[in-house]
């Protein structure tokens, strides 16, 4: 068999969790060395049954020369040292979105990543689903023509725990930098400026958070595109994730990916299934691809899919849509990432 | 048989060729006495197949005791002069939208109507498609619970020609108007606030003729709810004429009518039929039914469907919209009707 | 106005309810002169909100000089007895399926008809259906290649009255033989053999009327190609006529129309339109579309799009079908047209 | 880490490979523990980079008491052989299907498999679809009704490579007898009776080899309910895999699996993403999971989901269906299992 990559996890959470069997059983180019947490009693509910060993601190991981890459899916605030440290190690990195809140602090990781020469990977998982990846395809090979109009719906199918939505950062930051994301990669252009109308419309407990569940946003590309997003905490029929790019030569959607094919025909209607309940199942394989593709880039020397500074542009948009949202929808300006 | 309500048509151009023959041929409680246009010609050409006489000037039909309705689809500009003395010769009104694209002649028109006491109903022709009226009476049902966001698409199949973007008032008072309506007759709220990035990405001389070709606009409702609109002077694929409505227990969605139900498979892919052309097929039964409802309003003394106020709030949308465009995206509120 | 085709229309039933408004509003080169009906309270109740002079005996109609056409939609035993009087008399012919249920008598109808030189029109209406327009249309472009599998799904929305089905001819007189045409016309090719099972599983009454309620058909084309037919009385969730051609370069599939092209999501799942219930609101465009094709036909001097010999054809095929679900499923070739 | 199920795989060929790399990789309560195929050089090709040991011969496997199950992917004509060794010895048994083309010899197996008291599974990987999976949910809750119409469409996208077809037993043995287990699966009832018409409407070299490459086949079920299938080698667009349960109270329909769930509308058209091409492409996840409920029945000791007399059935079916073939469509009816 091949050469594998030797790697350690950070954390044990909810992110790990949709990552770190998938690491261990989908991906054989991988042997994952050890897991740390410093909730050593989570650690050891997700490792054991998988066999991982664990350990409390991750500097453990970070300073083991048998480790080559650091999978960080650790709380966000802890990222950008983690990457820092790594990074001075030697060892690769893949780190969850975002990589900080901070636009400041994601440029010392850049510098800290790029003095290093590790790869470095951030977790878009969105870019690895097969539907959006057809229409990435689609518009690069020029099937839509010149980009004029990017439209994303991003829809949670319920408001996460109140606990959660105060460490998250808010709407923008925790939920709509995938949307960011997107919209770069979609249209191939960068984002200039944006407005937006955030709104409580879900829940009272969300806005006493100091969050907004509801929004819609313009956006300008340097393309002279315009692109729109619309989200929302709380789409009860399920996780709704549609986007469509619109062009000279045409237009492609990417619908939403459904349970199964079937069509119940009755009395009462007819009836479609539904789409995929949540990230977890809508983008499990994406999740596995973009683990994939990271292995790949380590052990054969390639760049990874996703860089280091893709990491910094929706953060940069993060702060441009807030601070929008917080001035009643005044357009504001995206600022330039040097 | 019943009692038919005796027409003046004023007007024989573009508009008036997508009513005029249904007016006669499937609205069988319509007697169509006389139609008017300063152009003989034209007047003649639509009128002489379906046996109609014509006359050069309309106060002919305003003066004729034996006409009890005028349909007004001559340009804009001379709609609301039309709209005033028709009320006072004590006829009923049906005038294409919109009745005028100051606000102010608007007022006047209202004031007319209210005075006269006649029926008047503005062509909202979008409000009769059988596709938006099922959204609307799922929203109205509940079936959606709270509004939260509406999103419109609207994208013309080919630009019109440039004097008629000239002469249009703009991409706004022209082509989105309807999309005004349609957001407050979808969700029964009224628009508040606006944002609107225009942008020129089709053809330069829209650009030279001070119009935009596209764009993107973001709405505050009274009740609350945001909403999205996106246009386009040029979709290649055909008339694009999708709406969404998205609330606490759900979303409704119109999807484009197409051609026919039929999918070829073959080496190259799968292809489903093309959308309607444009809106001469996509409305085609809507701009019936909108007749029919005035004809029955008339001759059974019920309300029309789309009253003449109806007719102003678009326009004062359409201002707002116009001023945050030229703004290059600053939120407008929308001036109160009153 | 153009010249108009006089017509006269016999029977006020069902059948007759589905064409005369349309004959009367939609189709303006049409002068219906009278209609006849033995039961002259039904030819009133239909005729006089149209305008439409009535009589009891039809021969009234066939002696009047003043009437070029006549529309036969009466019981199906009096069908033949009508068409040679009025292919005698020099009257154009449209009449409803079946010409006869015994291909003697329509091989008489068709001598007679051949005799006289007039225009004859039989009522398969689903030829008129803009759906599978299109699958002709792609099958004789060629875009499907040849032809190797046709699929017909019939089926009813409910069973019809006790009553009806006892004077039907039974399921494969009444119902099939639409999908006999259809199967020749999508095709352009002729059956030459069939295997039925037919089977009781809807209404024991209508095992008691000594006809079946469900049935699956085989049947060979003298092209090569294979077909295949299924059928119920009663699809509870509204008219399914579904049809489909497989060949060597593809598949083309007409689906069901819908009421509209909506689509709700919620908790509950995701709800897409009904198919239209009956043949009324699925074939009403149809309905008018063969009648104005046969009015332009005697106008124009053109051969009608529907012949007499097409009349024949799926009563042979009837008769095998019959023949063979009554032994059990056994093979039985259909008897040629000479 | 829990206790693994160890196994030994015979068998090195197409349907080996969509196996054995998952049951190594995505199923972790598996062992691999050797892999025989009389081509040594194909063994080492498909079991080297899994890490899986070879052999030649198959005794091997039978005879080592460290091996608990065997999974048989060898040709079918030493299928019933190797399981009644294997029962023999004690080991459990996966076989692929058919595990025998004569009716006589699976009843061996069903004998030595029985008397042995050994887990036994054949490969009907369709029932683990989730498309049929849910189909099959919707007709056992009774969503339906009582069922009354099965229709299976099931067409390859290329036709075999001869020397496949010649040693195939036929396309009713070799293809048609996935729908014949599919018909009894998701109908929960049993074929009695069958009619078939087979054609050669593909490939000469088909006929030439005494097969044929396109057919239709009528059935009717112990349950008074009829059946329809048709089948083609050659289905330019891809792998049609769909299918129909009507009955009393509505139809629930699979439609095929697609690539992606994206739409490019253009000028030319409206392209939906074509169907999955193959076998191993629509069946993938299905291959693993009906392993991975086979490795589950082993470990727990429960019933596995398809047992050995659900490979006699459709063996059954398919030599009715060959006999009614062979006489031009005369129904034949299906012998009892006893």
């Amino acid at each position: 068999m091949d050469k594998k990559l030797r790697i350690g996890i950070i954390g044990a959470g909810r992110i790990s969790k949709s990552h770190t069997p998938a690491l261990v059983q989908r991906i054989p180019q991988v042997e994952v060395v050890k897991l740390a947490d410093i909730n050593l009693e989570a650690a050891h509910a997700l490792a054991d049954p998988l066999g991982i060993p664990v350990c409390r601190d991750y500097h453990e991981l970070i300073d083991d020369p048998g480790i080559d890459a650091i999978f960080i899916f650790s709380s966000t605030d802890t990222h950008a040292q983690m990457c820092i440290e790594a990074a001075a190690a030697g060892k690769h990195i893949f780190c969850e979105k975002p990589i900080d809140r901070d636009a400041g602090k994601i440029k010392e990781v850049i510098a800290a990543v790029e003095k290093a020469g590790v790869k470095f990977q951030v977790g878009f998982n969105r870019r690895f689903d097969k539907h959006f990846l057809q229409v990435r395809r689609q518009v690069a090979s020029g099937a839509v023509g010149e980009v004029q109009i990017v439209k994303i719906s991003s829809r949670d199918p319920q408001s996460p725990p109140i606990g959660y939505v105060r460490g998250s950062g808010g709407m923008y930051t925790d939920m709509t930098i995938h949307d960011f994301d997107m919209v770069q990669y979609l249209s191939g252009a960068k984002v200039t400026e944006v407005s937006c109308y955030g709104a409580n419309l879900i829940d009272p407990a969300i806005k006493e958070a100091g969050d907004v569940d509801t929004c819609v946003i313009m956006m300008k590309l340097d393309s002279g595109a315009l692109a729109m997003i619309d989200n929302s905490r709380q789409a009860v029929y399920g996780y709704d994730q549609r986007v469509e790019v619109f062009g000279s030569k045409g237009c492609v959607i990417a619908q939403n990916e459904t349970l199964d094919n079937t069509v119940l025909l009755n009395a009462e209607g007819v009836f479609h299934s539904k789409p995929l309940w949540y990230f977890l199942e809508r983008y499990k394989d994406a999740f596995t691809e973009q683990d994939r593709q990271f292995v790949e880039a380590c052990l054969q020397d390639k760049p990874t899919p996703v860089g280091v500074r893709d990491g910094l542009y929706p953060v940069l948009i993060a702060d441009a849509v807030l601070e929008s949202s917080n001035l009643g929808g005044v357009p504001v300006k995206v600022k330039s990432i040097d």
